[in-house]
């Protein structure tokens, strides 16, 4: 038995199929004629975006198009003459080869991305490698098609590229393990939409299986059994079709109304970090977006998204969601996350620093923009603004007399919003749970956001592997933290929502309903069994 | 007018003596004779010592052991065969002259220091500093002593180290001005001891002024007025009257009973950071120990002090203070606050990361010995212990278990120990405060260190400018905090202290009496003036 991270849920049970990884080499010789090495270039790049066009369609139909996106985002790089000039400059000016160069420009991007503590941004960086890797392959003349695949193929490769992941035959491949990635990787996102188990960050598991091996793939506890035995061989198919009836029954809650047994109804919701990300939200019965977080809209460019732009995906989102409620967080950057055109300094405590709203209300300029979009969309839908990291009722006020002011321009330019747009706050520093009571006074909503509550209430950075054993969402300290403030909501008329891990988490939710939470907010993914275990509590 | 950060209370009114910074030139030279250059080096350091043993001797004399200790350092530092060891061998191996010789490995020291972010460790950095000017300065032979003063003499410098501010002549300087420096660099903790006014990191005062011109040292505020008018000499004098008296009435205190004006006796208290500290605590009339912050037992040095070498400094500490309590805080290291000999992971957020309580019961062999040192000196005193950064009752309760395992040991060796010593915690982490009542049953006392609680509480690093004007003791939700913590205590029948800046604070005074605080405890020099404001509530 091998153990990974697991990264889609399910059970696989099927023969292994090694993807092999062709590694080309790279060599630092020198180009006599610049002009054929460039022409050589512009060839793989063409060759380049026609194939992922063509994987970016089949994705679309088979993935849906927010999954699609990733290879719009592909072939955009390719057009980008940034990238693409600094590959075709190495050739020109150094007479470096063709694939050295991309490798070059590819290492560059890396290492700048590598330097942002920020799971998406390095997450970006695989796409530019993925996308260097297929420049070099069609260079090198290697890309081909996959061979035909048995039913019940499991692929094991040390690594998936988005790419590689989309173009899965899924009437053919059962699951697939890697030996690195995390949960949040592209491959495992997809394996996710997709519904295929999938073990990652397996280390060695290419070099533990062979061709034609018998493997079980448990994607709930992110275990690889490898030629099983014949009583583990049942006990697998038996948890495997349990497993796969359950999601069956789940997929019946889609059109449900949650209710509690004590039959009060509450919203289950998902949070979107991208406009596209509403469709897998509706494919899952969500009743509304209970956190969008726009700092992904300001990642990835090199300048602040105008206010047209950010109109535009705010008003995709609250017009797909058709009234439903659709919860907007103001811009969360700062701190460990970083945006290339707004430099910020370093901080010894990035957790504790300068970021969200603290960052907004000193830099209005960048704000108002956010704001003026917001109240724009939000004459096209059920729209509601969120401000983070409050502490204290005057931070509130603050953003309220900005959001005034936007409003009073707005009203002067003939631009139409909905004036009576609910605000709210993310509870998720100590000091707002504590004056609940009196937050709850002035705001029209609270949602709590667990992951930094439970961090600043224990005093413990979760992704501090020293000391995660203390990031505990059910602390009797964090527990009273959130009754007191849903209690705060409700003594004031006001709902209270909760859009950290903790509101899709199964151990949490008999006590959170207990409590009287009106909104649970998570990843689509787990709305469904969200539901399931509201239902029963 | 000049502003600057106010370094010791009080005001002076005199003239300008620039002391002069002589910079002496180190050059690349290589020496011909190794021998003769290795001789003028221990020279150059014997007669360095032989002017620290007479300074350190005067600085016991008029600064009290304390504050001499400093010197004694310096005298360490030139005893220490790494260092010199390392400065010889540049001579020897690279025939480099003396004086660079010094230099760079003094760099080395400041670099290495330099990396660590604390303020006590960058002190230490000075220190190097300052021995090593004083070494090169004997080398090139110009150290001389300062010449005669007049009446009424404010020195200004671009800095004055320790050594400098020791020989002050207290008869005729009356308060000192600096270009740099901090209100806890060395100097300026010396000024405090001398009461001599002093105002520091003004930047470019050595520009400013010109030997002979009359400066008013608004030591309270951090100004310095240049040749000031009639007027502002009259009011300025008022002041200085007014503060004068008030010191004295203040002194009248030390051996008063802290009663509030509703009756209850209260504790001031002292904290203190290196066993020689008592004195100033015992000097100002504090009841006690508050918090006694063994981590400078750690520091600076190359290995774990022993249990002989810690009980000793905590008997030395318990018999000094003659049976008023010592609360003595277990080892709070990790995070920012880094060992040589202990090497920890690098973190994102040292503040919410492996530190304290952590790390000790993570590291039981390093625990026992601090805890062994405990008890065996609570034979000696009232000794108490407390454990810094709890955040759970399960954390609580596995120190006390370690303790108990401690007791078993020396029981059976036959030592003894104060089987009843009370052991309490501190109350910094918010889950803490907000699980007071729980906690209270099972702990002898709280103490409630608001620096962190107030930062964890506000998610605001008070170190980070961009966020320190979030950091506010007033807040609500820390008022809130801390008057829950105070009646969880005495419900259960236990005391409740604090030993942050808070506890001195004449703002927060008011509110904390009137939340019933037993145990006020601060810097030695703020006791009196606490003690003042408490007896005014």
């Amino acid at each position: 038995m091998k153990k990974g991270i697991a990264a889609s849920k399910g059970y696989a049970i099927g023969n292994v199929v090694i993807k092999a990884n062709i590694e080309i080499e790279i060599t630092d010789k020198k180009v006599d004629d610049i002009d054929v090495e460039k022409k050589r270039l512009s060839t793989a790049i063409e060759n380049s975006r026609a194939q992922l066009q063509k994987i970016k369609e089949k994705a679309e139909k088979e993935l849906g198009a927010d999954k699609a996106a990733v290879f719009e985002s592909h072939i955009m790089l390719l057009d980008d003459p940034e990238f693409t000039g600094a590959v075709e400059g190495k050739v020109a000016s150094e007479s470096t080869n063709a694939e050295k160069a991309v490798s070059e420009v590819v290492e560059m991007y890396m290492g700048i991305f590598a330097a942002i503590e920020d799971e998406y941004m390095r997450e970006r960086a695989a796409d530019v490698k993925d996308v260097g890797k297929r420049i070099i392959g069609n260079l090198a003349g290697t890309i081909t098609g996959d061979g035909d695949l048995n039913e019940n193929t499991v692929i094991v490769a040390h690594d998936l590229t988005p790419s590689d992941t989309a173009q899965l035959d899924r009437s053919k491949v059962i699951g697939f393990l890697t030996n690195i990635g995390g949960r949040t990787s592209h491959s495992a996102i997809m394996a996710r939409t997709l519904e295929i188990p999938a073990v990652v960050g397996l280390n060695d598991i290419t070099e533990s299986v062979k061709d034609g091996d018998l493997v079980i793939v448990d994607g709930i506890e992110g275990e690889v059994i490898i030629n099983p035995d014949e009583s583990t061989l049942k006990i697998y198919t038996e948890k495997k079709d349990k497993f796969e009836k359950e999601r069956e029954e789940l997929k019946k809650l889609i059109d449900v109304e949650t209710k509690t047994k004590a039959g009060k109804r509450v919203e289950v919701c998902g949070n979107i970090g991208k406009a596209q990300d509403v469709e897998g939200v509706l494919a899952n019965g969500g009743d509304g977006i209970g956190l969008f977080r726009t700092e992904f809209l300001y990642m990835d460019r090199d300048s602040i998204p105008t206010e047209e732009e950010q109109f535009e995906s705010y008003k995709y989102v609250v017009e797909k969601m058709e009234g439903r409620p659709v919860v907007i967080r103001t811009l969360d950057i700062g701190g460990d996350k970083k945006l290339p055109y707004l430099p910020l300094p370093e901080e010894m405590n990035p957790f504790l620093g300068y970021r969200a709203i603290r960052l907004c209300l000193g830099r209005k300029d960048i704000f108002k923009v956010q704001l003026r979009a917001l109240l724009r969309a939000s004459a096209f839908g059920n729209l509601k603004i969120m401000f983070p990291m409050i502490s204290s009722l005057e931070e509130f006020l603050a953003a309220k007399e900005v959001l005034s002011e936007c409003m009073e321009e707005l009203k002067a330019e003939g631009k139409e919003f909905n004036a009576e747009l609910e605000t709210g706050i993310m509870v998720e520093i100590p000091a707002a749970a504590v004056m609940a009571d009196e937050l709850a006074k002035y705001v029209d909503f609270f949602s709590i956001g667990t992951n930094d509550l439970i961090q600043y209430t224990l005093a413990a950075d979760r992704m501090n592997e020293n000391v995660s054993y203390l990031y505990n969402p059910m602390h009797p300290a964090v527990l009273r933290l959130i009754k007191m403030t849903i209690e705060a909501a409700h003594k004031e008329g006001k709902w209270c929502g909760m859009c950290g891990e903790m509101a899709g988490d199964e151990k949490a939710i008999p006590t959170l309903t207990q409590y009287g939470l009106d909104e649970f907010s998570m990843s689509a993914s787990s709305i469904l069994s969200a539901k399931k275990y509201i239902m029963n509590n």
